[in-house]
Formats: structure tokens, sequence, C-alpha cells
């Protein structure tokens, strides 16, 4: 028995851009399409522009064209694309026979389509945690697409491990590559050409940060890299033919850190070893969190667990979760972090502490794992050396 | 004086997942903020996790956090983050002072969020127009960065010309290059490297699609390529650092095509240059794309325009719009199509007539245009010339 099974789902949006849309179509386009299951049966209606490849590409029990439905005319006459579209799953609603139950749609579910369907008297209900829950838990196929971008991951980061190696060190300590100096702009450029290689896309972005800019964890890098400063090379792309995202985060040092920096590289990576060791089917994420930001706060680090002052963002030792589900989104359910979420068998997540001090640097190390009955699967496959020679 | 000016506007997404956040924002970030604007003043709302860049990089009048807000303290009272959201926007527009007025969201404004805010009294009015046409006429900066993105579609375009110069044709007439079949995958990593080597990437695809696949306008393309086959490459990336798209689609035949095929590009190529002769600002796109219609019907296609049915799909001839806006989306404001719209004055729209027959293959020709007051400015800079030696 799927998920959710028995309720009426709807989803109006670009399964390109939308996990939830492409997760219940299991159909890509870039344009909006209406996504209906209903008493067990999957709908789906797209343009004339998609229909034949639908045809051959959408697992659905019943395809429907716009033209169908009439959406031109609707649009006519509503003067609105938005409304025009809800009305046209009203339609589509009607004709799947499922107009008395209610039609639980995701949070994030336009609320033109919303006010347009509730006003031609059908019970919508959000029900973010319904479709939430449908993506949670993966299947051994879903786990394949992300060892596949997993993968592409490893070979981009050993490819950025071969540049800092390669790297010559000038007087003033910036690096040099092949007759250049070296930036974050050229290093992460290197890791996405190596993705693409490997049939992934980095469009959510890679980071490739050092020295104090590595100590902001949403900073992507820009400028030359240093010897001796810690290099955040985060990189999460998304593989190209599967569509699932992976994760994996390493941070290097060329040459020698100082004491601080090697201190807080040594109280991250044993706080991850301590959370990935606690992970299990049934463990709660808040509890991994907390011993995370306990381990952190006794080698005498700030944690939001244990510094952070009501209405003021702390913004330097560990100020972030422990971890997040990956799918077809990279940020997904469930998250590691203050949450109170149990983790399932199924789960994908990541498993990411950090450490951030603007005088000395970041440190962050993020493996992605599956939670299973008695521990956890580790998805990642590569070393945590800090020291690149 | 601003857009909208005197409304109070809010979005909450990601800035990176939802172009009416950045737009509103400026500030780029990969999980949901809180963007408002009242009474002329810009509020940004951000985690922690982003305070710190956000007091760098957010041009706004008033940077809020989510602990001011109290979301997680909300989060744990509504158990929802969607509600937790919310409740913290009604908090800034309270502080705001903007509660009495109506709340302009966008068409897809969540609608979870619209509901909580509803239930705390606020009037939220969803208005995809207004926030379409907040975004729709482009500023000089605005054109600039597109046109840094028209330039990396033009040496990727390049590049893959190069290619099928270089090519050689196999007894069988497939294509080889260097020592390998050339496929549809094989062209379109090589332009998605290209794209990367110049500043873009291409998230939203890249079409190399030969054969009864470029009959069909959305298929990315796949397997061998052949001479004296039509093949379709549209490249539509955005620019990394400038965070607009460009788009533009050549058709190539190596070899020589038959006659169908050749009447096929000389009917496209004749519709486009009437197309882009006709535009100006005050000219309506329904009127543009009626004339391509009925030019590519007097050399005997079937359209949408004259050969629709009512409830069928039509899947060959023309059957798609003549062009659309192009900006931080790859699909926005203002359509060339059925739809009654005047184009205006900096409008960027394409030009990209098509015609598809399953037997005789697919030709789009498309350009990316600036609307002017007398005409308009072609943004592109790429010959048509059908056949590669």
């Amino acid at each position: 028995m799927e998920r959710g099974e028995g309720r009426t789902l709807l989803v109006i949006s670009a399964p390109q851009h939308d996990a939830a849309a492409y997760h219940l179509s299991g159909f890509l386009a870039p344009d909006p399409v209406i996504c209906l299951r209903a008493a067990g049966k999957k709908y789906l209606a797209v343009s004339a522009l998609e229909y034949g490849r639908a045809e051959k590409e959408a697992p659905v029990d019943e395809l429907v064209s716009f033209d169908e439905l009439e959406l031109v005319k609707l649009a006519e006459e509503l003067k609105s694309g938005a409304r025009a579209f809800a009305a046209a799953a009203a339609n589509l609603i009607q004709r799947a026979g499922a107009v008395g139950s209610p039609v639980a749609v995701p949070s994030h579910f336009g609320v033109a389509y919303a006010d347009e369907l509730r006003a031609r008297g059908l019970w919508v209900e959000p029900d973010g945690r319904l479709f939430t829950e449908l993506r949670r838990v993966k299947t051994q196929e879903e786990i394949s697409h992300i060892e596949e971008a997993q993968r592409a991951v490893e070979e981009a980061c050993a490819h950025a491990v071969g540049i800092l190696e390669e790297a010559e060190v000038s007087v003033d300590g910036t690096l040099r590559w092949r007759g250049e100096i070296l930036t974050s702009e050229i290093l992460r450029s290197e890791i996405d050409v190596e993705l693409l290689r490997h049939g992934c896309t980095a469009d959510e972005g890679t980071i490739a940060a050092g020295g104090a800019q590595a100590a902001d964890p949403h900073e992507s890098g820009h400028g030359p890299l240093s010897a001796g400063e810690a290099i955040i090379i985060d990189i999460f792309p998304r593989g190209l033919e599967g569509r699932y995202y992976a994760d994996m985060t390493r941070t290097f040092v060329k040459g020698e850190p100082d004491q601080a920096l090697q201190e807080m590289y040594d109280a991250v990576l044993e706080a991850q070893a301590t959370a990935l060791s606690m992970i299990r089917a049934g463990v709660n994420g808040r509890d991994v969190h907390d011993k995370v930001s306990d381990i952190l706060h006794k080698r005498g680090y700030k944690t939001g667990k244990h510094d952070q002052r009501p209405g003021q963002p702390l913004t330097e030792g560990f100020f972030h979760g422990t971890g997040h589900g990956v799918g077809l989104e990279v940020h997904e359910a469930p998250r590691v972090s203050t949450a109170d979420e149990e983790l399932k068998a199924g789960d994908v997540v990541t498993v990411e502490p950090g450490l951030y001090e603007p005088e000395v640097g970041g440190v962050r190390i993020e493996d992605l794992i599956v939670v299973t009955e008695d521990g956890c699967r580790n998805l990642t496959n590569f070393p945590k050396e800090f020291r690149v020679g």
C-alpha cells in the first residue's frame, strides 16, 4: 500500500522545479502540470507541447491534455492563468469522481490555485507533513540514484584535492596553480566541470571557501586561497539522469594549520564520529544534535544549545543543524536538529557538524548516510584528512 | 517611484529557488526567508546562518533575524514550520506598522502561509500580475546580465558547431567524433561544460536533439546523431554571478538536408524574420503570433491557430508560442502567444517559431531581443546557417 493511500492529493506546478510534482507524477516538465491522485489512480494533465512525450514517459493511469480540460477557454474567461489552472484541476477532480473528499495539497501549493478551488466548493487542505512523508523514506532505486551522485561528488572532491596538492605556495602564502593565483572561483569551476563530466549538475552551487570566508557557512567563496587556512569544500550536486542529490563536505589545509585550527578540526571530527555512532532507526534527531552540541561545548566552543540568547543570532561556534534529509531536494525531511524528529530506516540524511570562528576559520565535515534498523550505512567513501601535502 | 509602490508586498521562500523573493530582497539564500515591502521600506528576515552575510549583502532597510521573530518558539507552539513562518511574518508586518492594509503575495505564495496569516486577521491577496509586472521590464543592469549569459550561449553553440564540423559520417549515416559515435548526450555535455567555463550553468537543461526527437520540442535528445537530419540545439543557461538567463536555439544539419527539411527551415526562418520586424513597444504579442501562424499555414503546415480541434492536442506543425520573456526565470512575462499582451519597451523576449513533423524532423530558430520604442534590439549574435560542412 502506498503512503497516503486513500487521500486525494493534488499538485499544480512544474515538476522540474517542484519535487512534489515530480514525485507524484514521475514526469519531468519545465512548465506547470496538474498532478492528481484520487481513489488510488494517478492522473496527469499536460500541455500539447508535453503530450507526446508524456504518453511515452509518464507512469500514470490517465493522461489528459489541457485542451480536454479547456484551459485556454478558462484562461480567457477568468483572465488569469493561475485561476484557469485551478479551474482545470477542478474539472479533473470531477472527472476522477473525487469531488466530495478533501484535497490534500503541499504547504507550498499556490494560494491563487487554492482560492479558486475553494471558490468552486472544493475542500483544499494543505498538509505539508503528508507530502514530506511521501518522499522521506527512500526506496532502493532512489538510494541508487543518490549513490550515483555521491560517486560524482567524490570524483570532483578528489580532483579538488589534486589541485590543492599540485598548488605551490607563494612567498605571501597565497596558492598558485598552473601559473595563476588559485582562487575559490577557479577551484569551484574545476569541481563543477568535473561534476558535469560525471553526469551531475551543481545547480544549488558549490562551496570552496577559505580563511575567514569559511567561517560563514553559506559563503560560497571568492578570491585567492592561501596556505595554512582551512578551506571548506562542500559539494551537493544533482544527478542529471537520476534527479537525486548527494552532499558531502570536507575541510582541507594546505601546509600546516595553527593549533587553534587543528583543535577545531579535531573537535568537529569527534562530534561527527559520535553522531554517526548514535544514528539508527528510532533515535530522535534532537538527541543526536544535542550530543554533538555537548561535545563541542565541552571543547570550549559556543553552540546554539548552550550560548544562544533570545533575539540574538549566534554567529560563531556551532549554530546550524547537525544534518538534513537529501533526495529530490538537497534539503528535505527529516532534520537532525533541535526539532523533535525520530529517524526511520530508509531516511537518507547528512551528518555535518561544523565550527566557525571569524578569527580562526571554519571547519565542517559532512557524510551522507542511510538510516538502518541497527545503525546506518555510510554512502560516503572519501577520507577525512585535514592536511594536503 | 518603484512599481507597486504603496502596496504591502510579502514573499516567503528561498530566493535561490524563487525569483520573486530574490527580486524583492536582492539577497540570495538557499533556504526560506521572509521578504516584506511596506510603506516604501524593505524588510528581510533570515536565519542565524544567513545573518552575517545578509548584513553585508542584503540591500534592505531593515534586517531581522528569525530569533527576533521567535521562529523556533512559534514552531514549537504551532507544531508546523510553515505556520511558524507565517506567524513570524505576521510579527514582521506588525513591526512594520502595516497591519491594516491588504498584503499582496505572488500567485505561488504557499497556501499554508496564507491560511495562517488569514487566521491571524491579515488580508492576504494573491496578485500574480503585480509580481510579474515588477520583474517584467528590465533595467540596463539586468539586460547586461542577460547579455553576459547570451555571450556564453554563443560560445557554447560555436563549440557545438565545431564538433559537428569535425564529426565524420559513418557508412550508416551516424556521426563519429574523436573515435566515438557522436550522441546527443556527448554534444549536450560538451555544451554544458563550455557554458560553465564561461560562467553559466545549464540548470534548466540543454537540448541537443536530432531526427524524430527534434520533432518533440521538449525532448532533450538521446542516442546517436546522424547526417542529413535536423539537429536542434537550444541553450538556455543562467549566469552564475548575474543570476539572469539567456536563451537561443539554432537548427543544424550535417551534410545535405532533403527537400522537406529544407522547406521547413526556410519557412521558420521567414516566420522569424517577419516576427522580428513586427516587434516594437505597443505591439500586441498575439498579433505577432498570429502573423507567424499565418506564414506557416500559408506554407502548408498545421498551426494551433488554423488546425487546433477542441479537446485534441496538436502535435505536429507549429503548436507552441512564438516567444516568452526571459529574466531571473527562463520563462517569464510577457508571452508572445495567443494571449492578449502588449509589448513594452524593456521587455526581453525570445522570438522562436518552430515546425515539428515526426516523419521529417524539427526546426526551431530562436533569438533573444529587447523591445524598444521603435523596434527591437537583438541580443543574439550568432548566424542562422542550417548546413554544417
